[in-house]
């Protein structure tokens, strides 16, 4: 993978000794960036339909996954120790049914000095609880899966597309 | 599945009007309650050496993750729309190298009117974004798979463990 | 008002000196209590309009608004200075629309050692804020009027019901 | 009103498919911009007379109110689903008393991508819902009404202010 | 000193390996509890006369420190990582003013399984870091000293009171 | 001491009527700011002793109390009432330990509009809270001193360094 040529091989969470820290982005750009992630929570056909079934007016489950990825993107810098708090422009959290699935997307976007794939993964987690919360008395056996970046845009290293076939 | 005899087969988070609503536990006893939770983080090689290589006196990025678990539990209910506040006794994290993953497993525990397997995934996926964030530079692709509750005791149903071979 | 004879002198919230304080109310028994609060956004009948015409499948509008005075419900003791942090057993809030207006309900249940009519409040005013939020580009006039406790039951001081006629 | 003329016919926080999301705001200018709401406490004359009785040296019962309302409008991206976190640049919170009841009214400023009358609003809600809770041990049938935008300035859409005569 | 003979010679917020948990308290018992702790803000004279002069009718310098140890109070187990969530059911921050120092008292209450010494003490350094922000401008070198438990009683220790003369 | 030239003879944070009020930094311009706050944790040589035995591979008490203190400067506008959200770039907190103390020094950086002293002294009173919490099994006697800021650079007033031998 091309980015592999720029990867830093030490982890810039921690310094030289060892200690955890926000590393400082006073130096880089407030720029436009924008991050994909996905996430898939594998449950019952049962459990598709009744979510299907309750996406009648007034429905609310599939709402409140969305709505939940949203504040959870917001919540990004209080959940993870090391990340800064950002600036987040726009959310959107897209839920798609298959069989006995409901695929996550979420898309993230800020003009601010760091990338949104932390906000991007943490909405998709957050949507994936929320589901998970309401879908436990049905199917206790749900799982989420494959919670990953598809892409991220702009900043000093451009654009990165996650490999299709990378996994899943 | 066993507890496939007693599931509902409504959502009780939504009432018969399809609108959202946290479920009266008012009913419930407090009685002593835990679950378990898992979830993989998948990476390089190269990553698990270095978060390793990290774990020398001062090396805080196996610590950072326990932490941000831990932490997350105790914010279920801001972040699970339709979660109840619980009184949580106790939470532990264990993350378990492999040669290109960590597996992460969450304890938790309390005396209060309704489970906690909520609390002990979000103290997975807490645990797990905070892998990622941690990660990101060096491996971009890191993925956070099979979520999961392994079991949950206590409470009017009782003890419910994940079957062997349910997934991944 | 019957409610007056029982009526302290004193704001209990402030000491002899007049500081600020959270009373003690380890004293109290922890018992079933509820509180039922209400509140108006008055608006226009295009706004309501689309409000219904959002209504459809997957239309999120008043489910966010319903999620959202949830979920203010939680937030309670982290808006209100004074309040105690209370184990919500239950929170239901009910939308229901009129010509020009959104009238709110919120339903909120505990067991412990206060009541719970500031969490009732908090809840009708962050379904309101949600309100307001989605529908300020069309109609940046509407107002939230009449928030107010309807009755609330439980404790020392049993039920109290507003009387009717009392306002609006 | 002159601001019908350029109202959009559509709610901008539900897709249009009626998802739920944080409308991307990257492309608006960060400009100063600000925003003044208000409410009212409607209470009984005696609780004015405890409120101000209090306002002794030490009397904390208004400025736990004004700091409500500052801290509130902090929280809003908590609260308010769909709002953006803001880098909220002053605020101030204003608390008349007349014989029966408090107006409240909040100014909040910024200089970023969108307005701050969620901000404002929320401050007001949030001093207006410790306002209550202190009260309402005295006078449980206290109300809040009124909570509305009295005038913004500042971004494309420039100054908007609210017609005389409009509500109450 | 007496508490020495039962001092556990480990951490208990680390297990074994040295991981760090929220210990289990479970099985403990619910008890009333209450802890006292205090601190003091050293500043020049000019401060305190200022903060004095200040508390007139609506001086709010005063009660915006002591609501901040009162809110900080309830926001422990989101700042100390290992604490428990706690029902808090009382708290009231004392400020006392001498020369050139204000010092600060905090008493916390609480029927639960464990100790509020941590809520005491971080209602000390909430209403501490309030009084900095305050007389920043006018004193930037104030120090805030001395944060410590003065005593704490209930739970299966007892009661135990700081020895006099061992610091300050 | 030099600054005290430029020094306000009045608190910015409350009015001319004496309300506390978040001061408008609209017209200040966002530079590149950075405060250094430290502080001391007094306890026992023992405790001491356990924390370093401790800082064995996965040895997670230190790594706690820098990762709180990292966390609690991200949470400064929470719990400071009339203190600014501000976009910290950066924050690193040191504990460097003595034989009966641990000395805990945060750096925060931020390109805002206000300074960043409160955010340096809120990571310090985080990181020894944490330490507080972990060592009061052992040493309930610690006490936490000598929280100050150290040195502050950026903005209108430039460079302001603490005179040594002010304190301690």
């Amino acid at each position: 993978m091309a980015q592999q040529d720029r990867s830093p091989q030490e982890f810039t969470h921690v310094d030289e000794t060892g200690a955890a820290r926000m590393v400082d982005v006073a130096g880089k750009e407030a720029t436009a960036r924008s991050a994909v992630a996905s996430g898939v929570v594998r449950t019952t056909a049962e459990v598709v339909s009744l979510l299907l079934r309750d996406d009648l007016p007034k429905g609310d489950a599939l709402a409140t996954a969305r709505i939940a990825g949203v504040m959870a993107a917001k919540r990004t810098p209080d959940l993870v120790p090391l990340c800064h708090p950002i600036a987040i422009s726009g959310v959107r959290v897209d839920l798609e049914t298959a069989r006995d699935r409901v695929r996550i997307t979420a898309t993230v976007r800020t003009t601010d000095r760091t990338g949104v794939e932390m906000e991007a993964l943490t909405a998709v987690t957050g949507a994936g609880l929320a589901l998970h919360d309401m879908i436990k008395a049905v199917d206790p056996a749900a799982t989420l899966d494959d919670v990953r970046v598809e892409r991220k845009e702009g900043g000093k290293t451009g654009t990165w597309v996650r490999e299709t076939g990378a996994s899943t």
